[in-house]
């Protein structure tokens, strides 16, 4: 049943902003009592923290796998850094709009443990970046921490506009972005 | 007064959400009458149309000076078309963010007209990327559609992260995310 009530409020969340949903809907909606939801999260923000938390430590543990492969060189670890997240929009799209939209919603220790999550993540970018610079597989032209806020917008823009089931395959657009990111465009003259 | 109920109202959606946010409360902070903002909006969709026009109007203007500039080649424009949207984080973060977050709550002819001007805010910048490669300029590795998408990610995540007070000037910002799109990332073997 928590994932149901999970399930249900992102569909509406999404539709209808946090704000603009009430628990009143969400139950409605289940066609269960408000002591329902009321046995699984005590607020209407305590379920935002739980979808913020679902999809923020799935990312995390994703991408602690990938940085861990001793078998991959920094430039393979990015490619599937990339790909790891373009992939994830089939199945979370609902999710991650609402975790960049609605985090205002959050308040005191919530949002403070959601944030700390959310800097863990973009460190372990940097570090990427870092360990590549260190190793001589990337230039270190740009500081690191500029260079994650760089590619951090590419992928995380892709859940605005980009369809899985559209003319360019997932596997696509993450060759396609490492590329940028490791080649650039500029022609050769 | 419209100029007024307009900053009020932007600066209300980006803290409670659109759908947070009541006419009521709207014209409580203003102390004004209800009358008075039905006489400038026929509704709240109307005002956060109204919202959505003005910012995008703003950066079509803007982008079409820039490119319709003689002076500069495709790489001077791109920095320019970068410079431009971080330079306006100081002055527009909020409507900014509600212009990512809000436009669901656009129906009918309202988003249809929105989604219009998005895309020809997107439209115009792949013509840049098209012509540099007509020219020379860029390399034709990455189709131009996905390169675009690419590059509006950066731009338009910057909004959610930047801080123009930081340590890091606006126009380094600039010269450091045209430089990742040019050259890239990898050190050359």
């Amino acid at each position: 049943m928590k994932e149901r009530i999970v399930e249900t409020s992102i569909q509406l969340f999404d539709k209808k902003g946090f704000t603009g949903t009430s628990i009143k809907e969400i139950v409605e909606e289940l066609n269960v009592t408000k002591g329902t939801f009321y046995y699984y999260f005590k607020s209407k923000e305590e379920l935002l923290k739980d979808i913020h938390l679902t999809y923020i430590d799935d990312l995390i543990e994703q991408q602690k796998v990938i940085l861990e492969d001793l078998e991959k060189d920094c430039v393979a670890k990015l490619y599937s850094l990339i790909f790891m997240v373009i992939n994830n929009i089939g199945s979370n799209r609902e999710s991650a709009r609402i975790f960049t939209r609605e985090v205002r919603h959050l308040s005191g220790k919530n949002v403070e443990e959601i944030r700390a999550k959310r800097n863990l993540f973009r460190r372990q970018y940097q570090e990427l970046i870092e360990m590549g610079i260190r190793q001589g597989e990337f230039k270190d032209t740009i500081p690191a921490d500029m260079l994650t806020f760089g590619i951090l917008g590419i992928i995380n823009w892709t859940y605005y506009w980009y369809n899985p089931e559209g003319e360019v395959s997932e596997e696509e657009l993450a060759q396609m972005f490492t590329n940028l990111i490791l080649e650039g465009v500029k022609a050769s003259s």
